[in-house]
């Protein structure tokens, strides 16, 4: 795509020339929240060049189970073989172009289209194709691969030829703090799938900042501190910073002497595969992101014996944040359905060996979230009616407040903008 | 938006040609009613340039009482401020867009933005903003206002910078003729909305002729004499309209006496701010358009004591009617969606002081026009799919009973016409 | 239509380009299926210019009958005259448009617009039309007509000024086939419609190959010989196919000299009027396309008296195919809907004095059609979800089990070329 001309309320507008003109420290111009040409710039470069955050190893935890996931229009299909790889395909046969796999999950031996039964293995290969003559050569109709990668248990996929390299590096700095939670010995406790009426960056955007948080999250609130939301500094302020801050280097000094990374790692704008990590103390019994702050789940994760380790927040660039706590983990991915609908998918994983009803009651893990989605899904609508006025302009956005949110737009205009010309 | 090409069943066609070459007397070319690229234009130019009708004085009764409306893309919003002024709004917040007001209607003492609690007082400044640090100044993120006029308690808004100047004519010859029912001291017993899948175009064309009531609105034309319709005159119709004629004349004397105007006035494609009113006598009681003529209220508006004074019709272009009758008032904004669909809000207005089941029963008093309303809407949704159609070709208008069509038709394409060269 | 750029994930396409480089013996390029700009060209020049099947004889039995039906934008009347004489017209009333006639069928004298009650005869000349004044001139208002051909009791319509004319050697050729069924005499027992979510070409590939049967009929591939779907030949097979070519020669005779011709005629892409027909035996008691194979209706068609006369199939270009047995037809419409949605009509039809709950019971007569089309549906609507993704490449048909896609896809390009270039 070459910098064709955009129309916005009747004006032909050219993409290389938003891109180029973005004010930083200023939201995006509307264009970019509300036209289908910047959507099909979004699903081409961002989503089809980028590494996305599509699930993770318990959504396939034996050989031969199976889990789709559609990005934009390529349906995908991320299968366990039979030696326990995870792989990625096309989720499309190489016949006449049917799904292989309609469900959302399931198992199967081998992969097999229900509309002329073509039989293919769990690496891709075309085994069997009836009717097809004797000139017919299997070996040319396999299925389309797609780029995987598993970081310490959540599952990545790049739908480029060329994946960018530094996601390396994520995963190499990642991995010693995801890896004690062993995300492999979990099981997913819970889905929710939720379609918000709003453009995905408006969905990424609410999730890169807590100004909005008191206003609006009575629930989550509970457990964070009110000084990890980042704020504008008075003279009020500063003795609660102070202890704050001495409290966290406290906790980071205990949770690492424990084999549990903590320090805030921030490569948000300064990386292809951008990404942030942090773990933060949680409030109260400091246990986990509950009504209560207390676990919801008894059987911890891992080999944890103390619950109460905070919880260590990840974001990636462009369509992902989780929480791992000691007791459970809370995993999001955002898909962008069109310039209007965006899909946000919360997984909530606990230790595969927890018991519903004995070691975790589900409504009570997912009551912050489940809250929290619901008005965060509110406040994105409301921006997306908001942003398609002509009235609306580019607004300020706080410098205490709302610098991951930057990080975000930064990101986003670079990654364009290495695309458009 | 300059004379781009539109494509109706695949060939282009040119908005400023199509414009240009409209035939008088005859209905319009089908790309007028179903084609996205003039539905742009119309909103850009036709709504987005000209006073249009979106509510009423009770809308916003007292200090902060505000009312939400949707133009097109642009959120609207109504409130009466602490003065008693009321004043429009862009309904979008400064800092990152979201909608102030959700709500369609409702108090506030200042608008809070939901998202991040950014505070504006009721005449649209910034109060406040936590977070914004020591460089930001308020007083550059005030809200946008759109212009907004009261005509006897009637409410228009104008989104252009600068409006037509020839409203201040509408209003002052129309404010002697509304101004004794006293809007302002109504309030509205009830609201309907409806949704049209058809183009607006031919929701208003179907409002401004009476030749289809016969066959179509047994419920509205039991309070109509047929004479008032318009008809082609023939040797067995003569004594009739002479008969009816003489009763107008009569009528009109005994209403002025009163204090009501009453005469005809047409400028309804002779001025930008197209209009026209009559009053006009009802059939059998004389009292309101109702299933048997009678008072659908008791308590009559402001301190008329004669019911019998018919119905004082007003139609603006592009988007409203409205019936005063000695008890209460009927008034309908039309707002297009898009090219094919449009929606009809109808207020039922009676005296503030009215008491619901004692003075009036609502479903009594929206029987008439809650019956035609739905009639119409299947005239239009009718009529949208014919001329959907490629063997649609305009046709021709009675030159008798569709004079009024013909001077919206007019007076649209000049409006567009000033505007697509 | 020229060979205007059609755009598909960013990149702008050349239609004739396309069309030239067609691959012949593999599915079509996606933007075939999926692009707007195809699918207004398919309705332009393939639904607008060539012979479409639309009904039956029995839609209008009694002269004022009539039964409408959508094509695209066009809303389609057809109705028998006073005379007998089946018309087809264009929906669309000569004054401002609406549609004469909202429901899918009914009875009327003449044809009278809703809106203002122009009155049209029945050979579509406007008798009527109040106010118009002195100057007008009703015989310049008459309906839009429409080509209607009759083949044997299947109505084609045809909405091209000049169409092909190669129509009547198909009615010459099949009229003979058809006749002895007798659809005149016949009712509709059963009309069910389904909305597929997949592309009209999708639809009609999927009704041109059995390929699919075993793998997802269970109940059609009841009464079907497993020999008749074609297959690619093995040592193993050859002696059963010996033996099911010698049964279909024998019964040919047999019903060749009962006057029902037999022989398999293909013309599906050698002629602009593209068709197929074929009389096929049907497994077991040979009778109907049942569960169990016995006739659903005990009162046979026309004068039959053997019911086992296996079934007479039919197939055309664009958009239908039918299946005429001893006792019951099932004939089926398809119509694009858009790029994404097909309509399916099926029609079950039965001897007119046939009594519904003594000679058929409805159930037991759909039942075999009914699962087969949701089967069907889903396999259409799987393949379009695959054919969007950009990983769908064009797939080999078998030579011996999708010869008759590719005579469609063949037809397609073709008449499609022959206006796009």
């Amino acid at each position: 795509m070459s910098s064709s001309p955009i129309h916005l309320h009747g004006k032909p507008l050219n993409l290389a020339d938003m891109l180029a003109r973005r004010q930083q420290g200023y939201s995006l111009e509307a264009p970019f929240y509300t036209s289908r040409e910047v959507f099909d710039a979004d699903m081409e470069h961002i989503f089809g060049k980028h590494w996305i955050y599509v699930g993770v190893e318990p959504d396939v935890p034996e050989p031969g189970d199976y889990v789709t996931v559609q990005v934009g229009e390529k349906p995908i299909l991320i299968v366990r073989d039979d030696d326990g790889e995870i792989r990625a395909f096309h989720n499309v046969c190489r016949h006449r172009g049917s799904r292989l796999c309609a469900d959302e999950r399931g198992a199967v031996g081998n992969l097999v289209c229900p509309y002329h039964q073509w039989t293919y293995n769990l690496q891709g290969q075309l085994l069997f194709a009836e009717h097809m003559g004797a000139d017919f050569d299997p070996s040319k109709h396999r299925l389309g691969t797609v780029h995987l990668k598993n970081v310490a248990g959540l599952l990545f996929i790049c739908l480029a030829d060329e994946p960018p390299a530094d996601f390396e590096e994520l995963a190499a700095t990642m991995t010693p703090y995801i890896a004690p939670h062993q995300v492999a010995n979990t099981k997913i406790a819970k889905q929710i799938d939720i379609i918000e009426q709003g453009n995905w960056k408006l969905t990424m955007e609410n999730n890169r900042e807590c100004y909005h948080c008191t206003g609006n999250h009575p629930e989550l609130t509970i457990s964070l501190y009110a000084y990890s939301y980042g704020f504008a500094p008075t003279p009020e302020t500063d003795e609660g910073v102070r202890r704050y801050d001495a409290m966290v280097a406290e906790r980071h000094a205990k949770w690492e002497s424990m084999g549990l990374p903590s320090a805030e790692v921030d490569r948000l704008d300064s990386m292809i595969s951008g990404f942030r990590t942090q773990r933060m103390p949680l409030d109260k019994t400091g246990e986990s992101q509950t009504l209560n702050t207390r676990r919801a789940c008894n059987r911890l994760l891992a080999n944890f014996e103390d619950g109460a380790i905070g919880g260590l927040s990840f974001w990636t660039q462009p369509n992902s944040w989780h929480h791992f706590m000691g007791d459970h983990i809370v995993t999001f991915m955002v898909m962008p359905l069109d310039q209007d609908r965006t899909l946000v998918r919360t997984k909530w994983l606990v230790h595969k060996d927890a018991v519903e009803g004995v070691d975790y009651q589900i409504d009570n893990m997912t009551a912050v979230w489940d809250a929290t989605n619901a008005q965060d899904r509110r406040l994105v609508e409301e921006s997306h009616l908001g942003v398609k006025s002509p009235a609306y302009r580019p607004g300020p956005y706080s410098p205490y407040t709302e610098t991951l949110v930057e990080k975000f737009s930064n990101w986003y205009i670079n990654r364009l903008s290495a695309y458009i010309k």
